[in-house]
Formats: C-alpha cells, sequence, structure tokens
C-alpha cells in the first residue's frame, strides 16, 4: 500500500462518484479496540497494584520508563517544584500560559450548573443538587505528546467545578521532566503530581496505594495501555472517554486563503500519523488550490514527514454538490474539530446535529481553540460527538434527585405506586407506598 | 457460612466497635466484573452480530430465550401491538401508569439546559450549543425483573432531550411478553420495540442490522452478559453505567414508625438476593424496634425467602454516635437510595455529597420515587454516586463549544497560540495561528 499512496500528498473524492460512501467509510474507519496480549497486560498490571500499591507502582514504573526509583517520593513533585517551573518560565511563556488559563477558567465558569427545586401544591419538593467529586485524576502523557495546554484544559474545570483535590500524573521516560507542565500544574491548582504512567498510574488513581490517594474519576488522553487500563477499572471509577487520534473536518466556501487551509490542515496532521484531516467545498478551483498550497508548503514544515504520513493514509480534499450536502456530510462525520470557513457560518450553525468544537468563519483556526479561546480542547473523537460533549466542568460534578413528600403529597402517590407495585409482583414496595396513605 | 447466617435477620453494627470499618467495607464489597469466560462468549457473540446482523441475533435469540423464529419480523413488535396493550389494561392500572408518566415527565422537562453564547468586546463569540442524540436504544431486562417502570424512566428522559428515535429491546424468554411493558412503551413513545435480549442486542443497538437501527447509546440495566456487552461496545456507542445490585441507607432519628421503617428496608431487599437494605440511627431502642419489626413482618411478605437472603447476607442495622457521623456514614457509603426519615432532613442535606436520590422526611417511603414521583428511579450504584448522576435528559443530548473569532479577537488569541504551540513544538499550530495576526 505505501508505495502507491505517497503518489499525491493527499486523497481526492468527491460526492458525485459512485463508491464514495465506501471511500468515506474506509477514510473514517478507526478500531481503537485492544488486542487480547494488550488486554492480558493491563490486566496483570492492574491486578499487581492492586494487590501491592506502590511497590507495584514503583517496579512498573522503573521497567517501562527506564528509571531506578526506590521509592514513591522520588516519583512525586512537590507544590515548590511546580512552583519553581511556573517562575522559571520566559516571560512571554509564563504570560501565554496565566492569559490562556484565564480565559479558560471563564469560559468554564459559564458552565456551572445550579442547583433547583421547585414545590407542588401539596407541598410536596422535587429537586436537584449538583455537588462536585472529592477527588479527580487527570493523566498527562509524557514523552513526545507532554502538552501544558491539556494540563489546563483538564484541571481547570475540575476546578471550576469545585473538586477537592486534584491529583495529576505524568510519566517521565528517562526522567524526561517537562518544565511547562509542571507550571501549567501549578497555574491550574493541581494538589498532587506523581511522576508516573501508562496502566499502572490508573490503576493507583483507581484503587488508590499508600501514596497516590484514590481518586472518583479519571480523565485525559493516553496511549493503547492508558485507554485499556481506563475501560478496565470504569465503574469502579469514572472515567471522560476512550480517545481516538484528533481530526479536524474544514467546511470551505472558496473565500479563504489556501494557505490558510492547508495550514490549518497540517495543523492537525502534525499531532501523528493517525490524526485525520478533512476538507470539503462546493468549489472544485479552491479544492485544487488548496491542494496546491498543500505541496508547496508541505516541504516548509518541521514535522513534515509525520504531516505527509497522516494525510496521505487518513486526509482527504471532498468535493460535494452544495452547502447542503456539506451540512449531511458534517452529521454522517460527527467531527472532533469542525471549521466552518464560510462566509456566513451562522446560517450551517442550526442544521450541526453532532460536532465536538465549532470553529466559525475564517478567522477562526482551530489552533486558537487549541490553546486559549476558552472552550475546551478534550474533545470527542471518531464519531463519538453523536453521543459525546467537550471535557467539562459537568464531568466533575454529580447530581443527586431531591424528594420531599408532604402527607398529602406521600398519600397520593401512595395510591398510584401500590398500583403499579402490585402490577409488578412487589408487595413490599406496595405496602411501604401503603403505610403512607391516609385513611 | 449459610448455616450461621440465618441466626439472625439481619446483621448489627455499631460504629464503637473496633472492627467496625472492615465490616462495613465486608457488607459494601462487590465485584462487578465479569470473569474471562463471560468475556470470551459475550466477545464471540457480538463479533458475530457484527458480521451476520440479522441471522446472528435470530440465532443467539432461539437459543437463549428457546424461541423457533425465522425472521426478524417476528421479533419485533408494532405500534399497533403496543397501544392494544395500553388500551387493554385494567383501568386502576392505566391511570397509574399514565399519572407516573405525567409526573416523570413533568420532572425531567426541569432538567432540559438551554444553548448559550457570549460576546466578548473584541466581537468574540463563545458559546455551547445543546442538541440530541439522533437515537437512543433502551435495554429492558425480561422475565422476574420486567418493570414497565423501568421503561418510563429510560424512555421518557430520551424522550424529552428531543432524541429522534427511541428503540428498545426486552426479551420475551418462552416467548412470554409483559402487557404493562408494552403498555409503558406506548405511553412513552418508544419507536421500535425489539423482543431480543443479552449480548445480542446489545450488539444489535451498537452496530445495526437490516432489521434493528443502530443507535447512539444504549440505557438501561442487564445481567452480567448485558453489562459485559455494554462495557465491550462502549466508544463504539455511548453506555449510562455499570449496574449493581439496588442498595438503600435508610438515616432514622427514631420518630418514625419502626413497622414503616421495615417495610421500607424489604422494599429494597425483595429485588433480590444481592440488593443491600442499610439502617442507621443513633437511637440504640429504635434499632431494637425495627429489628423486632423486621422479624415479626418478615413471615407476611410475598417475596420473604429472597428478602431473607438478601437481609442476611448484604443487609446490616448499624448504630452510630451521632447525626454527624450518620452523615460522614452516608458519604462513605455514597449510596443509590437515601431515605432521610427523621424530622428535619434539610438540616442534613447541605452536609450529604454522595448520594443517588436523597427520600426526604418520614412520609417519602424510597417506593414513591421509584415509580411516580417524577425524578428517575435509574441511579448510580455500589458506592458510584461518588461520580456519576441519575440517569437524565443529560444522558440524551450532548454539547458542541462554539468559537467565533473576530478578526481582532483572532489576531489577539492568535499571539498567544503562537508562543504555546512553539512551546509544544507544534510549529503548524503555530503558523495556522499566525496567519490570523494582523501586520
Amino acid at each position: 500500500m505505501s508505495d502507491t499512496i505517497f503518489d499525491v500528498a493527499i486523497a481526492r473524492l468527491s460526492t458525485q462518484e459512485a463508491d464514495f460512501d465506501e471511500r468515506l467509510a474506509a477514510l473514517l474507519a478507526w478500531e481503537g479496540v485492544s488486542d487480547s496480549s494488550v488486554q492480558e497486560r493491563v490486566q496483570a498490571i492492574l491486578e499487581d497494584v492492586r494487590q501491592h500499591g506502590d511497590q507495584a507502582v514503583l517496579a512498573a514504573t522503573n521497567r517501562f520508563d527506564r528509571l531506578n526509583a526506590t521509592h514513591m517520593r522520588e516519583l512525586t513533585l512537590t507544590q515548590e517544584q511546580l512552583k519553581a517551573a511556573f517562575d522559571g518560565l520566559p516571560d512571554a511563556q509564563r504570560e501565554a500560559l496565566t492569559q490562556a488559563a484565564e480565559r479558560i477558567r471563564r469560559y468554564h465558569e459559564r458552565q456551572k450548573p445550579q442547583s433547583w427545586q421547585y414545590q407542588e401544591q401539596d407541598g410536596t419538593v422535587l429537586g436537584q443538587k449538583v455537588s462536585p467529586l472529592d477527588r479527580a485524576g487527570i493523566y498527562v502523557p509524557g514523552g513526545k505528546a507532554a502538552y501544558p495546554s491539556s494540563v489546563l484544559m483538564n484541571a481547570i474545570p475540575a476546578h471550576v467545578a469545585g473538586v477537592r483535590e486534584i491529583v495529576m500524573v505524568v510519566p517521565t521516560p528517562d526522567g524526561v521532566l517537562n518544565e511547562l507542565v509542571l507550571a501549567a500544574a501549578h497555574l491550574a491548582g493541581v494538589d498532587h503530581v506523581f511522576t508516573i504512567g501508562g496502566a499502572q498510574a490508573v490503576a493507583a488513581l483507581a484503587y488508590g496505594t499508600a501514596s497516590v490517594p484514590r481518586v472518583d474519576k479519571i480523565v485525559g488522553p493516553g496511549n493503547i495501555y492508558v485507554a485499556t487500563a481506563k475501560r478496565a477499572v470504569f465503574g469502579q471509577v469514572g472515567i471522560d472517554m476512550i480517545a481516538g487520534p484528533s481530526e479536524i473536518l474544514v467546511v470551505a466556501d472558496g473565500g479563504t486563503d489556501s494557505d490558510w487551509l492547508a495550514m490549518d490542515l497540517f495543523s492537525q496532521a502534525e499531532h501523528d500519523e493517525d490524526a485525520q484531516a478533512i476538507l470539503v467545498s462546493w468549489e472544485q478551483q479552491h479544492l485544487d488550490d488548496v491542494a496546491d498550497s498543500i505541496e508547496r508548503l508541505l516541504p516548509s514544515l518541521e514535522r513534515e514527514e509525520i504531516v505527509r504520513q497522516s494525510l496521505a493514509r487518513r486526509g482527504a480534499l471532498i468535493q460535494c454538490r452544495n452547502r447542503e450536502e456539506a451540512v449531511a456530510l458534517i452529521n454522517r462525520i460527527a467531527p472532533e474539530h469542525l471549521e466552518l470557513s464560510v462566509e456566513d457560518p451562522e446560517s450551517m450553525l442550526e442544521g450541526i446535529r453532532h460536532a465536538g468544537a465549532i470553529f466559525m468563519g475564517r478567522y477562526t483556526a482551530e489552533a486558537l481553540g487549541d490553546y486559549c479561546a476558552g472552550p475546551n480542547h478534550v474533545l470527542p473523537t471518531s464519531g463519538t460527538a453523536r453521543f459525546s460533549s467537550p471535557l467539562g466542568v459537568y464531568d466533575f460534578q454529580k447530581r443527586s434527585s431531591i424528594i420531599h413528600c408532604s402527607a398529602e403529597g406521600a398519600s397520593e402517590l401512595g395510591k398510584i405506586a401500590s398500583v403499579l407495585a402490585r402490577g409488578e409482583a412487589l408487595t413490599a414496595h406496595a405496602r411501604s407506598a401503603e403505610y403512607r396513605i391516609r385513611d
């Protein structure tokens, strides 16, 4: 396969081709399921940490991250270390990180729901009480994909939600620490940082160890071992989602500079070889222009090889008939990132049912949202925007129903409950309700 | 074990005993994880349905539910059948079901969130758009636990959320249909009903077949095969939660009739042998009274054997020191159902951080909430109220972030994004942002 796909930088598709649906399906196909050997290895690590706690975490960390730690203290960062990393940043970075954090905080403040109650005529009160989680665990990937922006995007919503303790884990393969990641942890108000990763970190957060506090929910992306471990501990703790490779769908009407659009596609493709960048337009000349821009700009990229592979394997320029067909494609794909690089993006918005984040107009590059616009950059991938939301304050809170019946209300409800409970042959339910019926 | 546990109907614990924490932990322990043989059988069924669609569903249904269906038509119920079931109910049942549905609908209408936007000084607009799922799948258990109330509790929030199509599956072992379940499906506005269950039904909903439409999320409880299948397809579709056995924690101040409280505990215990009923009080005499009521009333129960087993294996009467300790116990247990059978339940409410549903005061029996108070009866079990919410309208909707930068806004954000992207060595991100910086 790889000898043919590099003939062109990126595939060209048209909705008018007979095999379009098949080609699109093949392009979008992504199997995030781990094979049984990964499953077994993860299961063994989870069990080991569950039984042996810190010792198992230490052993796995030394092995996988090539360290020689003898005590969890060596895998623990202090608040002083985080602050020192923040203080030590170049001014421009410290300022940019601070501004980004402030904007992210401001947006997420708007997501805070209120508890509510209402009273019925007979005095019965019904309601919903919103409470934060006690403890949240944040998984931050290490190595080549250690992103300080992800620390902000995961920790700030937890903080805004009112979570009491935020525990972060970040692996440091070969002992390499990322100062920007530590600085972001300081800025976002992370309470504990452990330099551990993989399934062993997920296990430590899910079960707790002598050193690592057990959390109530684990959020954040990771490799296949992390994803498999998160799926396995789901139920024991909450998890956010199982993330696939990142993707963007750009819809263009021909009025945006083709170099801008090429770079927007590159910004997605540079993440990794599995990332997906797709552009849709009803203007054939515009698609040709973007294809030319791609060819011309590719050699200027620092991460050229990754981008070339990503575009060749999973990218596409798609010609569609018109605006309506573009909207149908959006809903078919349910993209993680949707860029509406058109004159009047508002007019398309109503028809869009499935997308993680919608970047509207020619100026709103996805990269702005990745770092500092305010909304979260942790978004549902691989079509899961059909049923999932961006990471948000709501991920760090839960609701409790409130029911407070008056004597009169209980009497009336008791009559209904009695009939239905007997219909289900649950007679203790019925009798419990009937005790509250007034004579 | 079983020869000793029936010496008393229910265990007595006190927080003052040295081994209290251990005994409580043992009582609460619940392993919902399926063993590898279940995993493998479920995986085989999922794969079979994925590859062979309807034929695989038919074969599995015939085998597990002891049927002889030759076409999916035979496993499909029509709207006429649902309506006929509703019309055919005894008046009292039809009326009770209708009133319950109306109250459930009214409560869930209050959960509907609004989309929102705000504009910044430079014209940049940020917001959040709420959209319903296209299709929801509802799993309704068949056989001994076929509950019409669960149909209402699952389908009505989906309907209120604006879901376009609601697909229900309910197994009919040996071909036995539950008329109340069909009537509830009619009342709740279910669009399609298939009489299939188990892992094969979960697979059909997750992958779609020629007959069964692929859904975006699967909700509803089921046995270990259903739970294992839901966990496996999570990511392909959304799921609600992995439900464990049902439980109640009652906190009593001594002022509620001990017979009422015994029956409240029975109403939980009668679900099945794994169900859990716990009463906490700081009044020793009251605990003794409830123990007496339990002994006296047990022989009068239709489901006496199930209740006896449930209480003996997993039930407890716990004496605590005072009100504050009771609140600490609530948060430690994070119960699915919490009954505050006390004079002034409001005063305890603020301190309660974790509970699925809170039933306040002496009149509010859990059974009223199970059927008709309004709030949902699908609730987080086994301590998962630490991080999970009752099933609600929010389970059938998702959010998309909206970012619409003005030219000026993009220029300012571009500067921040550029610094941060270069800090992450993502230079295509940086250049995409920099194109939007004004000269």
